[in-house]
Protein backbone atom coordinates (compact mmCIF):
# COMPACT_ATOMS: atom_id res chain seq x y z
CA UNK A 1 0.00 0.00 0.00
CA UNK A 2 1.12 3.23 -0.71
CA UNK A 3 3.11 5.00 2.25
CA UNK A 4 4.58 8.35 3.07
CA UNK A 5 7.37 9.69 5.70
CA UNK A 6 8.68 13.10 6.81
CA UNK A 7 10.31 13.66 9.91
CA UNK A 8 8.15 16.64 12.11
CA UNK A 9 10.67 18.75 15.18
CA UNK A 10 8.39 18.28 18.41
CA UNK A 11 8.05 21.96 19.10
CA UNK A 12 7.58 23.95 22.78
CA UNK A 13 3.90 24.61 21.82
CA UNK A 14 2.82 21.26 21.08
CA UNK A 15 4.24 20.24 24.73
CA UNK A 16 2.34 20.52 28.06
CA UNK A 17 3.36 21.04 31.77
CA UNK A 18 4.75 17.52 31.99
CA UNK A 19 7.36 19.00 29.01
CA UNK A 20 5.58 16.17 26.55
CA UNK A 21 3.72 16.12 23.54
CA UNK A 22 -0.04 16.91 24.20
CA UNK A 23 -1.57 13.96 23.00
CA UNK A 24 -4.14 15.27 20.85
CA UNK A 25 -1.39 17.12 18.89
CA UNK A 26 -0.52 13.79 17.52
CA UNK A 27 -4.17 13.79 16.00
CA UNK A 28 -3.05 16.81 14.20
CA UNK A 29 0.03 15.82 13.13
CA UNK A 30 -1.28 12.98 11.94
CA UNK A 31 -4.17 14.73 9.61
CA UNK A 32 -1.47 16.65 8.03
CA UNK A 33 0.27 13.55 7.69
CA UNK A 34 -2.89 12.16 5.83
CA UNK A 35 -3.36 15.32 3.40
CA UNK A 36 0.12 14.98 2.53
CA UNK A 37 0.01 10.94 1.23
CA UNK A 38 -3.41 12.12 -0.47
CA UNK A 39 -1.71 14.60 -2.28
CA UNK A 40 0.83 12.70 -2.99
CA UNK A 41 -0.52 9.49 -4.28
CA UNK A 42 -3.42 11.30 -6.12
CA UNK A 43 -0.92 13.77 -7.42
CA UNK A 44 -3.11 16.90 -6.63
CA UNK A 45 -3.64 19.24 -4.14
CA UNK A 46 -6.52 19.17 -1.56
CA UNK A 47 -8.33 21.88 -3.31
CA UNK A 48 -7.81 20.61 -6.42
CA UNK A 49 -9.20 17.28 -5.52
CA UNK A 50 -11.89 18.31 -3.62
CA UNK A 51 -12.66 20.38 -6.97
CA UNK A 52 -12.03 17.83 -9.53
CA UNK A 53 -14.10 15.18 -7.66
CA UNK A 54 -16.96 17.71 -6.16
CA UNK A 55 -16.43 16.51 -2.70
CA UNK A 56 -16.91 18.06 0.90
CA UNK A 57 -13.96 16.36 2.15
CA UNK A 58 -12.97 13.16 3.04
CA UNK A 59 -13.63 13.60 7.30
CA UNK A 60 -12.35 10.91 9.89
CA UNK A 61 -15.20 9.03 11.65
CA UNK A 62 -12.95 6.82 14.27
CA UNK A 63 -9.59 7.08 14.95
CA UNK A 64 -7.35 5.58 17.90
CA UNK A 65 -4.25 5.45 19.10
CA UNK A 66 -1.40 4.09 21.38
CA UNK A 67 0.97 6.20 23.42
CA UNK A 68 4.12 3.76 23.50
CA UNK A 69 6.21 6.61 24.56
CA UNK A 70 6.56 9.99 25.25
CA UNK A 71 8.33 12.57 22.93
CA UNK A 72 9.18 16.20 24.03
CA UNK A 73 10.48 19.89 23.07
CA UNK A 74 13.34 19.24 20.25
CA UNK A 75 13.08 16.14 19.51
CA UNK A 76 12.73 14.81 15.78
CA UNK A 77 10.25 12.03 14.58
CA UNK A 78 9.17 10.53 11.79
CA UNK A 79 5.88 9.92 11.07
CA UNK A 80 4.92 6.91 8.74
CA UNK A 81 1.69 6.86 7.08
CA UNK A 82 0.16 4.30 4.77
CA UNK A 83 -2.82 3.49 3.37
CA UNK A 84 -4.79 0.21 4.92
CA UNK A 85 -8.00 -1.18 3.94
CA UNK A 86 -9.74 1.01 0.82
CA UNK A 87 -13.50 -0.22 0.74
CA UNK A 88 -16.18 1.21 -1.20
CA UNK A 89 -16.72 4.84 0.29
CA UNK A 90 -14.79 4.38 3.39
CA UNK A 91 -10.20 3.93 3.39
CA UNK A 92 -8.19 3.48 6.47
CA UNK A 93 -4.77 4.92 7.12
CA UNK A 94 -1.77 3.76 9.62
CA UNK A 95 0.06 6.09 11.70
CA UNK A 96 4.05 5.30 12.97
CA UNK A 97 5.67 7.82 14.56
CA UNK A 98 9.05 6.88 16.27
CA UNK A 99 11.84 8.56 17.30
CA UNK A 100 15.54 7.60 16.90
CA UNK A 101 13.86 4.08 15.27
CA UNK A 102 12.01 3.35 18.20
CA UNK A 103 8.09 3.28 17.66
CA UNK A 104 6.74 5.78 20.49
CA UNK A 105 2.63 6.06 19.33
CA UNK A 106 0.59 4.53 16.60
CA UNK A 107 -2.30 5.99 14.92
CA UNK A 108 -5.35 4.41 13.38
CA UNK A 109 -7.70 6.39 11.36
CA UNK A 110 -10.83 5.68 9.31
CA UNK A 111 -12.07 8.60 6.92
CA UNK A 112 -15.04 8.21 4.90
CA UNK A 113 -15.33 9.95 0.95
CA UNK A 114 -18.16 12.60 1.08
CA UNK A 115 -20.23 15.12 -0.96
CA UNK A 116 -22.65 17.49 0.20
CA UNK A 117 -26.25 15.72 0.68
CA UNK A 118 -28.45 18.06 -1.63
CA UNK A 119 -31.41 16.97 0.51
CA UNK A 120 -29.85 18.02 3.62
CA UNK A 121 -28.35 21.56 3.40
CA UNK A 122 -25.49 21.32 5.51
CA UNK A 123 -25.03 17.42 5.52
CA UNK A 124 -22.62 15.37 4.26
CA UNK A 125 -23.62 11.85 2.85
CA UNK A 126 -20.47 9.32 1.69
CA UNK A 127 -19.88 8.68 -1.76
CA UNK A 128 -18.13 5.53 -3.36
CA UNK A 129 -14.55 6.17 -4.10
CA UNK A 130 -13.71 6.89 -7.96
CA UNK A 131 -12.14 4.07 -9.18
CA UNK A 132 -9.10 5.52 -10.43
CA UNK A 133 -8.47 6.81 -6.86
CA UNK A 134 -9.03 3.65 -5.61
CA UNK A 135 -6.71 1.80 -8.05
CA UNK A 136 -4.28 4.62 -6.64
CA UNK A 137 -4.79 4.36 -2.59
CA UNK A 138 -3.88 0.32 -3.12
CA UNK A 139 -1.51 0.70 -5.95
CA UNK A 140 1.85 -1.84 -4.52
CA UNK B 1 -18.54 51.18 25.23
CA UNK B 2 -20.23 47.56 25.59
CA UNK B 3 -18.15 45.27 27.32
CA UNK B 4 -18.15 41.76 28.23
CA UNK B 5 -16.84 39.35 30.92
CA UNK B 6 -16.66 36.19 31.24
CA UNK B 7 -14.56 33.58 33.43
CA UNK B 8 -11.42 30.91 31.57
CA UNK B 9 -10.71 28.33 33.52
CA UNK B 10 -7.26 27.89 32.16
CA UNK B 11 -6.84 23.84 30.76
CA UNK B 12 -3.87 21.45 31.23
CA UNK B 13 -3.29 21.78 27.34
CA UNK B 14 -2.86 25.95 27.37
CA UNK B 15 0.04 25.38 28.95
CA UNK B 16 3.84 24.82 27.54
CA UNK B 17 6.84 23.11 29.49
CA UNK B 18 7.07 26.22 31.35
CA UNK B 19 4.16 25.58 33.15
CA UNK B 20 2.24 28.36 31.93
CA UNK B 21 -0.20 29.57 29.27
CA UNK B 22 1.59 29.12 25.96
CA UNK B 23 1.06 33.02 24.69
CA UNK B 24 -0.80 32.32 21.62
CA UNK B 25 -3.48 30.28 23.66
CA UNK B 26 -4.20 33.85 24.98
CA UNK B 27 -5.88 35.31 21.49
CA UNK B 28 -7.53 32.47 20.83
CA UNK B 29 -9.33 33.01 24.11
CA UNK B 30 -9.62 37.06 22.97
CA UNK B 31 -11.12 36.31 19.65
CA UNK B 32 -13.70 33.79 21.30
CA UNK B 33 -14.64 36.50 23.87
CA UNK B 34 -15.21 38.95 20.87
CA UNK B 35 -17.19 36.53 19.39
CA UNK B 36 -18.92 36.59 22.38
CA UNK B 37 -19.54 40.39 23.02
CA UNK B 38 -20.60 41.16 19.64
CA UNK B 39 -23.26 38.56 19.48
CA UNK B 40 -24.61 39.90 22.72
CA UNK B 41 -24.69 43.30 21.64
CA UNK B 42 -26.11 42.51 18.42
CA UNK B 43 -28.42 40.06 19.73
CA UNK B 44 -27.60 37.27 17.08
CA UNK B 45 -25.37 34.36 16.64
CA UNK B 46 -22.20 35.09 14.72
CA UNK B 47 -24.09 32.79 11.81
CA UNK B 48 -27.09 35.28 11.77
CA UNK B 49 -24.93 38.09 11.52
CA UNK B 50 -23.23 36.99 8.50
CA UNK B 51 -26.32 35.80 6.90
CA UNK B 52 -28.23 38.87 7.80
CA UNK B 53 -25.44 41.20 6.44
CA UNK B 54 -23.99 39.06 3.95
CA UNK B 55 -20.40 39.99 5.68
CA UNK B 56 -17.58 37.55 5.26
CA UNK B 57 -16.57 38.37 8.72
CA UNK B 58 -14.68 40.73 10.71
CA UNK B 59 -10.75 39.74 10.15
CA UNK B 60 -7.93 40.67 12.72
CA UNK B 61 -6.06 42.97 11.03
CA UNK B 62 -3.53 44.32 13.67
CA UNK B 63 -3.27 43.03 17.03
CA UNK B 64 -1.10 43.60 20.32
CA UNK B 65 -0.30 42.34 23.91
CA UNK B 66 1.27 42.92 27.11
CA UNK B 67 2.10 39.88 28.96
CA UNK B 68 2.61 41.56 32.66
CA UNK B 69 2.03 37.70 34.64
CA UNK B 70 1.86 34.46 33.82
CA UNK B 71 -1.26 31.74 34.94
CA UNK B 72 -1.31 28.67 34.79
CA UNK B 73 -3.42 25.03 34.91
CA UNK B 74 -6.05 24.87 37.14
CA UNK B 75 -6.54 29.17 37.45
CA UNK B 76 -9.69 31.23 37.10
CA UNK B 77 -9.13 34.27 35.19
CA UNK B 78 -11.56 36.74 34.24
CA UNK B 79 -11.49 38.22 30.83
CA UNK B 80 -13.52 41.49 30.26
CA UNK B 81 -13.82 42.57 26.76
CA UNK B 82 -14.23 46.24 25.52
CA UNK B 83 -15.58 47.93 22.01
CA UNK B 84 -12.71 50.89 21.70
CA UNK B 85 -12.63 53.16 18.48
CA UNK B 86 -15.53 51.92 16.41
CA UNK B 87 -14.79 53.84 12.95
CA UNK B 88 -16.18 53.61 9.15
CA UNK B 89 -15.54 50.28 8.30
CA UNK B 90 -13.17 49.21 11.58
CA UNK B 91 -13.49 48.54 14.80
CA UNK B 92 -11.06 48.35 18.26
CA UNK B 93 -11.44 45.68 20.63
CA UNK B 94 -9.54 45.89 24.20
CA UNK B 95 -9.24 42.38 26.44
CA UNK B 96 -8.34 42.91 30.22
CA UNK B 97 -7.59 39.27 31.25
CA UNK B 98 -7.55 39.10 35.19
CA UNK B 99 -6.50 36.82 38.32
CA UNK B 100 -6.95 37.20 41.45
CA UNK B 101 -8.33 41.11 40.79
CA UNK B 102 -4.70 41.72 39.17
CA UNK B 103 -4.23 42.35 35.53
CA UNK B 104 -2.26 39.74 34.22
CA UNK B 105 -2.59 40.44 30.39
CA UNK B 106 -3.81 43.12 28.12
CA UNK B 107 -4.46 42.78 24.31
CA UNK B 108 -5.57 45.13 21.68
CA UNK B 109 -7.16 44.17 18.41
CA UNK B 110 -8.52 45.95 15.16
CA UNK B 111 -10.95 44.46 13.30
CA UNK B 112 -12.59 45.15 9.93
CA UNK B 113 -15.92 44.76 8.43
CA UNK B 114 -15.70 42.98 5.52
CA UNK B 115 -17.73 41.04 2.38
CA UNK B 116 -16.69 38.78 -0.56
CA UNK B 117 -14.93 40.84 -3.01
CA UNK B 118 -17.39 39.81 -6.50
CA UNK B 119 -14.04 41.36 -8.40
CA UNK B 120 -11.63 39.56 -6.62
CA UNK B 121 -12.57 35.90 -6.30
CA UNK B 122 -11.74 34.54 -3.07
CA UNK B 123 -10.51 37.74 -1.55
CA UNK B 124 -12.33 39.68 0.79
CA UNK B 125 -12.90 43.88 0.94
CA UNK B 126 -14.08 46.54 3.64
CA UNK B 127 -17.37 47.56 3.64
CA UNK B 128 -18.98 50.42 5.88
CA UNK B 129 -20.61 48.68 9.28
CA UNK B 130 -24.31 49.44 8.91
CA UNK B 131 -25.13 52.66 11.22
CA UNK B 132 -27.67 50.13 13.46
CA UNK B 133 -24.40 48.00 14.42
CA UNK B 134 -22.40 51.41 14.76
CA UNK B 135 -25.08 52.22 17.14
CA UNK B 136 -24.89 49.01 19.38
CA UNK B 137 -20.70 48.65 18.96
CA UNK B 138 -21.29 52.30 20.44
CA UNK B 139 -23.74 52.55 23.12
CA UNK B 140 -23.15 53.69 26.44
CA UNK C 1 -19.31 4.78 38.46
CA UNK C 2 -18.52 8.41 38.92
CA UNK C 3 -19.37 10.81 36.17
CA UNK C 4 -19.39 14.53 35.18
CA UNK C 5 -20.98 16.33 32.43
CA UNK C 6 -20.24 20.42 31.37
CA UNK C 7 -21.59 22.41 28.40
CA UNK C 8 -18.77 23.49 26.09
CA UNK C 9 -19.95 26.44 23.43
CA UNK C 10 -17.94 25.57 20.33
CA UNK C 11 -15.59 28.11 19.34
CA UNK C 12 -14.65 29.39 15.91
CA UNK C 13 -10.77 28.19 16.08
CA UNK C 14 -12.11 24.88 17.28
CA UNK C 15 -13.38 24.46 13.65
CA UNK C 16 -11.78 23.96 10.26
CA UNK C 17 -12.04 25.14 6.62
CA UNK C 18 -14.98 22.69 6.24
CA UNK C 19 -16.75 24.79 9.18
CA UNK C 20 -16.98 21.55 11.33
CA UNK C 21 -14.93 20.62 14.94
CA UNK C 22 -11.17 19.65 13.94
CA UNK C 23 -11.51 16.26 15.55
CA UNK C 24 -7.83 16.76 17.56
CA UNK C 25 -9.71 19.81 19.24
CA UNK C 26 -12.43 17.07 20.49
CA UNK C 27 -9.50 14.83 22.29
CA UNK C 28 -8.30 18.32 24.08
CA UNK C 29 -11.82 18.56 25.63
CA UNK C 30 -11.74 15.49 26.46
CA UNK C 31 -8.65 15.58 28.22
CA UNK C 32 -10.05 18.92 30.46
CA UNK C 33 -13.21 17.29 31.00
CA UNK C 34 -10.59 14.53 32.56
CA UNK C 35 -9.62 16.43 34.72
CA UNK C 36 -12.47 18.42 36.51
CA UNK C 37 -14.02 14.44 36.57
CA UNK C 38 -10.49 13.41 38.71
CA UNK C 39 -10.93 17.15 40.91
CA UNK C 40 -14.41 16.59 41.32
CA UNK C 41 -14.05 12.95 42.49
CA UNK C 42 -11.10 13.36 44.33
CA UNK C 43 -11.63 16.45 46.44
CA UNK C 44 -8.60 18.60 45.51
CA UNK C 45 -6.68 20.26 42.32
CA UNK C 46 -4.52 18.38 39.72
CA UNK C 47 -2.23 20.67 40.83
CA UNK C 48 -2.82 19.44 45.05
CA UNK C 49 -3.15 15.96 43.91
CA UNK C 50 0.39 15.59 42.31
CA UNK C 51 2.16 17.05 45.56
CA UNK C 52 -0.18 14.94 47.75
CA UNK C 53 0.31 11.90 46.35
CA UNK C 54 4.09 12.58 44.32
CA UNK C 55 2.80 11.55 40.88
CA UNK C 56 4.01 12.15 37.98
CA UNK C 57 1.02 12.29 35.94
CA UNK C 58 -2.11 10.22 34.74
CA UNK C 59 -0.71 10.20 30.84
CA UNK C 60 -2.86 8.79 28.38
CA UNK C 61 -1.63 5.72 26.75
CA UNK C 62 -4.45 5.04 24.80
CA UNK C 63 -7.58 6.55 22.90
CA UNK C 64 -10.15 5.91 20.57
CA UNK C 65 -13.07 7.81 18.83
CA UNK C 66 -16.33 7.92 17.15
CA UNK C 67 -17.04 10.65 15.24
CA UNK C 68 -20.81 10.49 14.42
CA UNK C 69 -22.02 13.86 13.66
CA UNK C 70 -20.03 16.78 13.44
CA UNK C 71 -20.49 20.13 15.96
CA UNK C 72 -19.90 23.35 13.92
CA UNK C 73 -18.91 27.40 15.36
CA UNK C 74 -21.59 28.49 17.88
CA UNK C 75 -23.36 25.16 19.22
CA UNK C 76 -23.16 24.14 22.95
CA UNK C 77 -22.55 20.77 23.39
CA UNK C 78 -22.50 18.51 26.18
CA UNK C 79 -19.66 16.08 27.33
CA UNK C 80 -20.53 13.73 29.73
CA UNK C 81 -17.44 12.02 31.38
CA UNK C 82 -17.43 8.76 33.20
CA UNK C 83 -14.98 6.48 34.76
CA UNK C 84 -14.89 3.21 33.33
CA UNK C 85 -12.79 0.02 34.27
CA UNK C 86 -10.11 0.70 37.27
CA UNK C 87 -6.91 -1.49 37.69
CA UNK C 88 -4.38 -1.41 39.87
CA UNK C 89 -2.08 1.23 38.25
CA UNK C 90 -4.61 2.26 34.92
CA UNK C 91 -7.88 3.28 34.51
CA UNK C 92 -10.53 4.22 31.80
CA UNK C 93 -12.79 6.95 30.98
CA UNK C 94 -15.50 7.41 28.58
CA UNK C 95 -16.83 10.34 26.84
CA UNK C 96 -19.97 11.21 25.40
CA UNK C 97 -20.69 14.30 23.77
CA UNK C 98 -23.82 15.16 22.63
CA UNK C 99 -25.77 18.36 20.98
CA UNK C 100 -29.49 18.43 21.33
CA UNK C 101 -29.57 15.48 23.15
CA UNK C 102 -28.06 13.01 19.98
CA UNK C 103 -24.65 11.51 20.53
CA UNK C 104 -22.26 12.78 17.89
CA UNK C 105 -19.01 11.75 19.11
CA UNK C 106 -17.88 9.00 21.85
CA UNK C 107 -14.44 8.43 23.43
CA UNK C 108 -12.07 6.36 25.26
CA UNK C 109 -9.37 6.47 26.87
CA UNK C 110 -6.85 4.87 29.17
CA UNK C 111 -4.55 6.37 31.86
CA UNK C 112 -1.76 5.17 33.79
CA UNK C 113 -0.98 6.78 37.19
CA UNK C 114 3.06 7.14 37.07
CA UNK C 115 5.44 8.16 39.12
CA UNK C 116 8.97 9.60 38.09
CA UNK C 117 11.31 6.55 37.64
CA UNK C 118 14.77 7.30 39.84
CA UNK C 119 16.18 4.33 37.63
CA UNK C 120 15.67 6.68 34.68
CA UNK C 121 16.29 10.19 34.86
CA UNK C 122 13.41 11.75 33.27
CA UNK C 123 11.13 9.25 32.54
CA UNK C 124 7.83 7.74 34.42
CA UNK C 125 6.79 4.54 35.45
CA UNK C 126 3.57 3.23 36.54
CA UNK C 127 2.35 2.92 40.21
CA UNK C 128 -0.67 1.57 42.05
CA UNK C 129 -3.71 3.76 42.07
CA UNK C 130 -3.99 4.23 46.50
CA UNK C 131 -6.29 2.36 47.56
CA UNK C 132 -8.42 6.07 48.79
CA UNK C 133 -8.75 6.79 45.37
CA UNK C 134 -9.47 3.60 43.49
CA UNK C 135 -12.61 3.75 46.41
CA UNK C 136 -13.23 7.25 44.86
CA UNK C 137 -12.97 6.34 40.99
CA UNK C 138 -15.38 3.45 41.88
CA UNK C 139 -17.80 4.49 44.32
CA UNK C 140 -21.35 4.06 43.47
CA UNK D 1 21.62 41.25 12.93
CA UNK D 2 21.21 37.21 12.82
CA UNK D 3 18.26 35.94 10.84
CA UNK D 4 16.44 32.96 9.98
CA UNK D 5 14.37 31.78 7.39
CA UNK D 6 12.24 28.79 6.81
CA UNK D 7 9.30 27.47 4.59
CA UNK D 8 6.15 26.46 6.45
CA UNK D 9 3.29 24.60 5.14
CA UNK D 10 -0.16 25.92 6.37
CA UNK D 11 -2.19 22.91 7.08
CA UNK D 12 -5.83 21.77 7.03
CA UNK D 13 -5.96 22.57 10.99
CA UNK D 14 -4.58 25.56 11.01
CA UNK D 15 -7.33 27.19 9.29
CA UNK D 16 -10.62 28.47 10.30
CA UNK D 17 -14.14 28.34 9.39
CA UNK D 18 -13.04 31.25 6.30
CA UNK D 19 -10.87 28.73 5.22
CA UNK D 20 -7.65 31.07 6.20
CA UNK D 21 -5.16 30.41 9.07
CA UNK D 22 -6.50 31.30 12.19
CA UNK D 23 -4.41 34.53 13.88
CA UNK D 24 -3.83 32.83 16.54
CA UNK D 25 -1.37 30.10 14.89
CA UNK D 26 0.73 32.95 13.38
CA UNK D 27 1.93 33.28 16.80
CA UNK D 28 2.56 29.60 17.34
CA UNK D 29 4.66 29.18 14.34
CA UNK D 30 6.65 32.77 15.16
CA UNK D 31 7.35 31.39 18.51
CA UNK D 32 8.56 28.98 17.09
CA UNK D 33 10.82 30.47 14.22
CA UNK D 34 12.44 32.01 17.09
CA UNK D 35 13.54 28.87 19.21
CA UNK D 36 15.27 27.92 16.07
CA UNK D 37 16.43 31.09 15.47
CA UNK D 38 18.56 31.09 18.84
CA UNK D 39 19.36 27.60 19.05
CA UNK D 40 20.99 28.48 15.40
CA UNK D 41 22.44 31.34 16.78
CA UNK D 42 23.86 30.01 19.72
CA UNK D 43 24.47 26.97 18.51
CA UNK D 44 22.86 24.31 21.36
CA UNK D 45 19.07 23.33 21.71
CA UNK D 46 17.14 24.99 24.10
CA UNK D 47 17.15 22.41 26.25
CA UNK D 48 21.20 22.96 26.70
CA UNK D 49 20.58 26.29 26.61
CA UNK D 50 18.40 26.37 29.87
CA UNK D 51 20.98 24.16 30.92
CA UNK D 52 24.05 25.81 30.45
CA UNK D 53 22.44 29.27 31.36
CA UNK D 54 20.35 28.05 34.69
CA UNK D 55 17.99 30.36 32.89
CA UNK D 56 14.12 29.72 33.17
CA UNK D 57 13.28 30.83 29.73
CA UNK D 58 12.82 33.85 27.22
CA UNK D 59 9.22 34.74 27.89
CA UNK D 60 7.73 36.82 25.54
CA UNK D 61 6.40 40.06 27.78
CA UNK D 62 4.95 41.95 24.39
CA UNK D 63 3.90 40.93 21.11
CA UNK D 64 2.01 43.00 17.99
CA UNK D 65 1.39 41.67 14.49
CA UNK D 66 -0.25 43.32 11.86
CA UNK D 67 -2.05 41.07 9.25
CA UNK D 68 -1.53 41.65 5.79
CA UNK D 69 -3.15 39.07 3.80
CA UNK D 70 -4.83 36.13 4.26
CA UNK D 71 -3.28 32.68 3.85
CA UNK D 72 -4.71 29.32 3.39
CA UNK D 73 -4.61 25.78 3.57
CA UNK D 74 -2.16 24.53 1.33
CA UNK D 75 0.13 27.65 0.50
CA UNK D 76 3.70 27.28 1.37
CA UNK D 77 4.69 30.73 3.31
CA UNK D 78 8.24 32.00 3.89
CA UNK D 79 8.82 33.31 7.99
CA UNK D 80 12.11 35.61 8.14
CA UNK D 81 12.90 35.93 11.71
CA UNK D 82 15.45 38.21 12.98
CA UNK D 83 17.05 39.87 16.15
CA UNK D 84 15.74 43.67 16.73
CA UNK D 85 17.44 45.29 19.48
CA UNK D 86 19.13 43.55 22.58
CA UNK D 87 19.18 45.34 25.99
CA UNK D 88 20.42 44.44 29.31
CA UNK D 89 17.93 41.72 30.06
CA UNK D 90 15.88 41.67 26.91
CA UNK D 91 15.91 41.77 23.68
CA UNK D 92 13.12 42.17 20.17
CA UNK D 93 12.52 39.93 16.95
CA UNK D 94 10.72 40.59 14.17
CA UNK D 95 8.95 38.18 11.60
CA UNK D 96 8.08 38.70 8.22
CA UNK D 97 5.45 35.88 7.02
CA UNK D 98 5.52 36.68 2.84
CA UNK D 99 3.25 34.67 0.10
CA UNK D 100 4.70 34.33 -3.37
CA UNK D 101 7.39 37.21 -2.21
CA UNK D 102 4.83 39.28 -0.91
CA UNK D 103 4.51 40.03 2.64
CA UNK D 104 1.23 38.96 4.28
CA UNK D 105 2.14 39.12 8.35
CA UNK D 106 4.52 41.12 9.95
CA UNK D 107 5.35 40.21 13.87
CA UNK D 108 7.16 41.81 16.52
CA UNK D 109 8.08 40.77 19.84
CA UNK D 110 9.92 41.50 23.16
CA UNK D 111 11.13 38.51 25.10
CA UNK D 112 12.88 38.65 28.53
CA UNK D 113 15.77 36.00 29.66
CA UNK D 114 14.65 35.00 33.16
CA UNK D 115 15.57 32.86 35.95
CA UNK D 116 13.56 31.22 38.69
CA UNK D 117 13.01 33.51 41.39
CA UNK D 118 14.95 32.12 44.73
CA UNK D 119 12.67 34.59 46.21
CA UNK D 120 9.42 33.99 45.33
CA UNK D 121 9.24 30.57 44.48
CA UNK D 122 7.10 29.36 40.86
CA UNK D 123 8.07 32.99 39.86
CA UNK D 124 10.68 34.74 37.59
CA UNK D 125 12.46 37.75 37.18
CA UNK D 126 14.80 39.49 34.73
CA UNK D 127 18.31 38.28 34.36
CA UNK D 128 21.14 40.29 32.27
CA UNK D 129 21.66 38.03 29.07
CA UNK D 130 25.40 36.99 29.16
CA UNK D 131 27.73 38.88 27.17
CA UNK D 132 28.97 36.22 25.12
CA UNK D 133 25.33 35.79 23.92
CA UNK D 134 24.25 39.38 23.13
CA UNK D 135 27.35 39.36 20.86
CA UNK D 136 25.76 36.43 19.25
CA UNK D 137 22.59 37.87 19.15
CA UNK D 138 23.88 41.13 18.03
CA UNK D 139 26.82 39.70 15.37
CA UNK D 140 26.66 41.48 11.72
Amino acid sequence: MPSNARTVRIEWGDCDPAGIVFYPRYFAMFDHSTSLLIERVVGMSKHQLYETYGIAGYPTVETRARFLAPSAFGDDVVIETSFGAVRRSSFELTHRLSRDGTLAVEGFETRVWTVRDPAHPGRLKPQPIPPELVARFTAA
